[in-house]
């Protein structure tokens, strides 16, 4: 099997650097965690905040320690430094090959959506954000890694999309008519999401949006690990 | 413009765990830096030491210290943990958008390479690896983002593959030739790359091998940031 995870990332209108931070970094025991922190409001401030979320949790997890443990520990850190008054989301997906499953962490009132064949999973169980308050609580979902699974993961700014306009997005009817095409490619799903977030927005996002996709395909090719980063250079610019 | 990174990466044959750890952060002041390094010897000892080292190097530059001192700092470092006795290669890679440059830093005695157009220039001026004595200087260049760059920085298991067998690879002749084809992406260089090396060891590296290519284009489309990573998770399956 191949794991292929993509991201799309969009900064609000306007404002050149995105609030969300997202980092993709090794397990000390093999496989990969991707850590995504989308800190209260936009620009500057939240960027600090959600750097300094994915740093803590990303050094944490270098460690070795559980996912789960470093979200509290991220959480309580956030909490003693700003006394509840900043809060951040905190997502982490982790592929972990010592257990043959993904872990994902879920610290963020937006849900996430576990995909396998014609089902579609919403998991939206009541979850809170990080540096709310003391012994802030992760909801962790551990799933096998199977051929097939899809797992969409994204900040608030996807689902506010349109709310301007009074036209707010339905994430999970986008989602189910993606994967009505043949075999959609986990870059070509975030990108669409996003797309039509930022077409709701009317080309100007109302907040930084991030989408992370994650698909389990069955193997084909060579024993190759890739990763491709594309970061356009000229801030502010317009989307088209 | 945008900038995009291409990472294609393996590990010597029959062993799980590559030795190479690479990493993609975001740098506090805008843009991304790229962190390679190669561990002395092969599998999990060699393994530690490029985390220990790429570890350190991504915590410093997220506190905003500049490239050569972070590469000094884990040089130091790696010495007084292991006296000189192990050591590792270093190349960072940073776009950084506070200035406009890309910086590349070297610690490694592979050479690297830098195209534009028909010229290519190769960087091969003495270079340690860390954590070989005290004061071990890193080599910088700076050069201006532009459009039509190409940067390719490889760890040594790609100038050793066909070492074996008495055929060691020409890798400034592939990549001219590679270079010849129209526009090739980044990606599709650092596979070629790759596959001309594994294909020289008989589709068994002799050695880890990563091939990190960086390339400046004239902006097309939208402003949004994207990733993907392809993770086989067979372990030790047979290069094809």
């Amino acid at each position: 099997m191949e794991v292929q995870i993509a991201v799309a990332k969009v900064s609000k209108y306007a404002i050149s650097e995105s609030g969300d931070t997202l980092e993709v970094v090794e397990r000390p025991n093999g496989g990969l965690s991707v850590v995504l922190a989308d800190g209260q409001t936009s620009g500057r401030g939240a960027k600090a905040v959600s750097q300094l979320v994915v740093r803590r949790v990303i050094g944490l997890l270098a460690e070795g320690v559980r996912d789960g443990a470093a979200a509290r520990a991220a959480s309580d850190a956030l909490f003693t430094e700003k006394h509840g008054k900043v809060i951040s989301t905190l997502n982490i997906a982790s592929v972990d090959l010592s257990s043959g499953t993904i872990v994902l962490t879920r610290n963020n009132p937006a849900p996430m959506f576990i995909c396998r064949g014609e089902t579609i999973d919403v998991i939206d169980e009541d979850s809170t954000p990080l540096g709310i308050s003391r012994n802030v609580r992760p909801i962790i979902t551990e799933i096998a890694i199977e051929a097939g699974l899809i797992i969409i993961i994204y900040t608030d700014g996807l689902s506010h999309a349109g709310k301007r306009r009074g036209l707010p997005m339905d994430v999970g009817a986008v989602i189910r008519s993606l994967l009505e095409d043949q075999d959609p490619t986990p870059q070509s799903l975030a990108d669409s999401l996003l797309a039509q977030a930022v077409g709701l927005d009317e080309d100007r996002p109302a907040d930084d949006i991030s989408v992370v996709v994650l698909k389990v395909i069955p193997r084909v090719g060579d024993n190759v690990r890739r990763m491709s980063v594309r970061l356009p250079i000229e801030g502010v610019a317009r989307l088209s």
